[in-house]
């Protein structure tokens, strides 16, 4: 028999929020979940500590966790520049061509963008850990799939569980043999990188291929109690969800009422795609001119992890100060089209556990 | 307050099966749920009108169904001549060539193919329905949205209600609108023709979208009472199920352990694909040597519907008697994955029934 996951993780209700505001994250952990901080956008280790130590100021002791992203093989590793340098003349011709078509403007003269997000590569995923192990977390995810052995180990030294996204069972399977303690089966219909086998399916599936060696988490698709109900149904023990807390209230990365929420609000659950264009891997992003200009006929492949996120980094930088909903590049799943008011933490709280009940009761009743 | 779908239908369970077999089909009446004969294999009306004379007296009185495919859109129309000569050559090239290199061996000399599948004409789907009400019918469904106006009074008329299958919100309130009773809505996970939001989203937006003016069956990844539950949760009044009867004992199409059914028990739920290839449509078959065959850099773009399906058809029966699983031709959903065992009817709702009891129960007590 399993472990409740409410009682292992000392939290009131199954759900554990991915986001990478620090802000939501601690709502998430007060409400009664788990808030799970992402880490990718971190480049400098001591900005991410001076995030956590905020983190353990305003999360009145309950626990939250952290998210790091480490392919399961080592990418291409090296210097900015030694990166730079692999990408084809082409691909950034193209991404120049597509700012302009788009009008998304060049920066501005006295700004440099930034790095790109380092936080794809092994040796700035390691820092992360390295930082988010001097802090009292309750659990390292892994958005990529196992991290590799010696990562697992320094966690569980700590005391701190692993768990790892998979998209198929035989994922699963392989993860719980690494060592992870906990998976997270990520649906078809998610936001970020994502498989192929929608939730109803793979749900299941992973739940019978890892038994009672790990719990699972649902991930894709959640943002109601009914759909929590329905993972809950297909035997998983909690729920990750990340999309939802975009257009949480107090999510303030890219500025209040930014041009990325507003096209998130505006957006209906056909309004997303997967493709390989944000990360290298494919990713379910919001469809907006950006993401159709890479579906052109002359538009390059996308380039491999991490390569492909450095090529647009620039652009992303350029696109998020334009302020225009319709040229944003954002992860989101297609449970974008309950997006569709910004409400702070809490209140999303109440309508997914007042849903929940009210679900399972009505199906009881049914029966 | 709705109707009990159960209740409405005369049915014990809230399961309605979709099936080309009209075996399968009493089975599933008899065993308590709604059977649902696809007819678009009939191309002759008279062939139609023996198969639900043998259901009307194999059904023990139970209600049935049919379903029919009428585009919403009426496609071209016209004799198999007419129809042939829209379909270029460098087409059939393809096709030829491509049979060629899977070893798929030519009919035998005195075999002619078929006429393709004419139930894709919008004269052909008349000629069933004309047929069909003069049967017991519990229900007319069209696999492709809202049938003719016409079509819907006559089964009105007759005290027949019809259902339409929708793969969004607008497209099953557009449904409602036109006078569909009953919304079937069909998640990527499904096979056959399919859209692209998955069931855990699709589910509760087309449930929200209908209110109160129909029923909704959550179409796609259901295969254990698991999935049941979880499109219960989801808002659903009950289930439409296809792939699942492919490997039911009583199904004989293509005869007992044919090729299709060999390659159906052997796939996992990542052997699937969503392509244009078998109707001109994106429809989800499983993914063989034959459907990779169609992905190569010199495959041709899948012509519009009925013209592809046209194209194909001798394809497919040569296909059928080659008797090699790695290149049938078959469309089903992500649940293949859980098609492992060839079971009779009975007995699989047998399983449905008890697990979606249990996980009821499950969920009642957690909370």
């Amino acid at each position: 028999m399993r472990t409740d996951i409410r009682e292992r993780f000392g939290i009131e209700h199954p759900i554990f929020g991915f986001t990478p505001s620090e802000e939501v994250a601690a709502a998430i952990s007060r409400a009664g979940g788990l808030g799970v901080l992402g880490c990718v956008r971190f480049n400098d280790p001591d900005e991410l500590d001076r995030a956590l130590h905020w983190m353990d100021e305003h999360t009145d002791g309950k626990p939250y966790g952290v998210d790091v992203v480490m392919p399961a093989t080592v990418p291409t590793e090296g210097t900015q520049v030694d990166l730079d340098a692999l990408i084809p003349a082409g691909h950034r011709d193209f991404v120049a061509r597509t700012l302009t078509e788009l009008g998304v403007p060049p920066l501005p003269e006295d700004e440099q963008s930034g790095a790109g997000v380092l936080g794809w590569l092994h040796s700035v995923a390691r820092s992360h850990v390295e930082v988010a192990l001097k802090h009292p977390i309750a659990l390292i995810a892994n958005a990529l799939g196992s991290p590799p052995p010696d990562v697992i180990a320094a966690a569980h030294q700590a005391g701190v569980p692993v768990a790892a996204l998979a998209g198929t069972a035989s994922h699963a399977q392989r993860h719980v043999d690494n060592g992870v303690d906990i998976v997270v089966a990520q649906g078809y219909e998610a936001g970020g990188h994502t498989g192929e086998i929608a939730s109803m399916v793979l749900l299941p599936e992973v739940v019978d291929a890892v038994g009672d060696r790990a719990p699972v988490l649902a991930a894709g698709g959640i943002g109601t109690g009914r759909q929590i109900a329905a993972a809950l149904a297909l035997g998983a023990d909690g729920v990750w969800m990340g999309s939802t807390w975009l257009t949480a209230a107090e999510y303030t990365l890219g500025g209040n009422g930014s041009a990325t929420q507003k096209a998130l609000l505006a957006a209906g659950s056909s309004d997303t795609t997967r493709t390989r264009i944000y990360t290298g891997k494919p990713a379910r992003l919001l469809k907006t001119r950006w993401t159709e200009a890479w579906t052109s006929p002359d538009a390059p492949a996308p380039l491999p992890m991490p390569l492909q996120n450095i090529l647009v980094s620039e652009a992303h930088d350029r696109i998020s100060r334009s302020g225009n909903p319709e040229v944003v590049s954002m992860p989101v799943g297609q449970i974008v089209g309950r997006m569709n008011r910004v409400r702070p933490v809490a209140e999303i709280f109440e309508d997914l556990l007042g849903e929940l009940d009210a679900t399972v009761r009505r199906l009881s009743s049914d029966r």
